[in-house]
């Protein structure tokens, strides 16, 4: 396991600079992002990207990847750098966070620059038993409501990068499947993703002709009078197209 | 023109934090970077890729973009944010340099980071007529030496980055062609950035089948015996492909 450093605000390599995570996780029918309690608020409690500032000794990957570890137990996803946020007046945009924030330093903030990621990662069992329940939460993408600061903005941005990578790198929709997924499953994963919708018969005709969507010889759990089948990915074949 | 502010190191946002440009040029048969004098060194003189501190009120791109004006006259060019560089020891890996850079700040350094860009220009009468020769020089890619700290590296990955630009976007080729060019230089070109060499039959037989790689009723210039045509990019083709 990676070896984290302990969380200690004063180790900060620059209290200008931070980093910001975008997880994208799907739950078998529908979008999520990864969100943090923010306490900046007095007497709300909104919701915000996780992130953090960066220690002294810490490389900035791995200030990232620190983040989603200590929300999900999660030490080996690829986090991916995306962009620099930066605007002179992305804080004070958001008047009443900014002076949340600046009684929480105690002193006045002015500028920020945040260095942010993307990361798509299952929610399987291990990530839904493992989450720090206290502070994250899974929401769906598409019912986030107003978060601080510029963090809105940062969504819609890599939510267009996302679709953007899986449009280069078909093999990322993988990454947000479950091992075993049935063909519905990644209709809905597509939707949400491209947002459009797809015809169920036009769509399990074009993937089922993937070859690296593998049938299985199982069916979904629950026992329904017309289970799904189960597929999985097969990367060799994958790799031999792509 | 973007009305820059006036170079001022007192009104940096944050002077643990810069933006350094890998500028790309394309100098008829060779592939170019645009290096800066570095006077980091006592009693040596080496390059260094052009950069600046962010100023208090400046917006992260904005600073690339002026780096690339003081230096170019050019005010419209794409800069993309690249990647963040900022691991710990990328200073302290280059003593020497850090000590000079630390007499020259006054203070100890210790670690910063770098928010780089990457810009495909053409090297026209215009640039070359407007180069701040004082400071800048065109240095073929493959003939660049040691630059200060991490510079090389960030070279190398920009030029990866660059060609998978490419592959994604083949018309940004034409944003480092002259407005006329050859097909003699679109593959000397290609074969800079992608570091091969392809047969100059084939090759040509290729790209004169590209409906976006229009021939002129015009030769190079020179007079010589046997002058290449000249052609140009036609985007409403390009459009019309992919």
């Amino acid at each position: 396991m990676t070896d984290f450093p302990t969380t200690d605000p004063r180790l900060s390599f620059d209290d200008r600079i931070s980093v910001d995570c975008v997880v994208f996780g799907f739950d078998s029918d529908r979008l999520d992002v990864l969100l943090v309690k923010d306490h900046g608020r007095i007497g709300t409690c909104g919701l915000k990207l996780p992130g953090s500032p960066i220690y002294e000794n810490e490389d900035i990957d791995n200030a990232a990847r620190r983040v989603l570890f200590e929300l999900t137990g999660l030490d080996k996803v690829t986090m991916r750098q995306f962009k620099v946020f930066g605007e002179p007046d992305r804080l004070s945009r958001d008047p009443e966070e900014l002076s949340a924030l600046e009684e929480d330093m105690g002193r006045p903030v002015g500028r920020m620059i945040s260095i942010t990621y993307i990361a798509l990662i299952k929610i399987d069992r291990t990530v839904a038993d493992n989450l720090n329940r206290e502070n994250a939460s899974w929401v769906p993408v598409s019912e986030v409501g107003q978060m601080v600061f510029d963090h809105n903005q940062i969504l819609e941005e890599s939510l267009v990068r996302m679709r953007a990578l899986l449009r280069q790198s078909p093999d990322l929709l993988f990454a947000l499947l479950p091992k075993k997924f049935t063909i519905p499953q990644m209709r809905k994963l597509c939707e949400a993703v491209f947002e459009t919708t797809y015809d169920p018969g036009n769509f399990y005709k074009k993937v089922s002709a993937m070859p690296h969507v593998v049938p299985l010889d199982e069916k979904e759990a629950g026992g329904a009078h017309r289970a799904a089948r189960l597929y999985r990915f097969d990367r060799k074949q994958y790799i031999k197209i792509f």
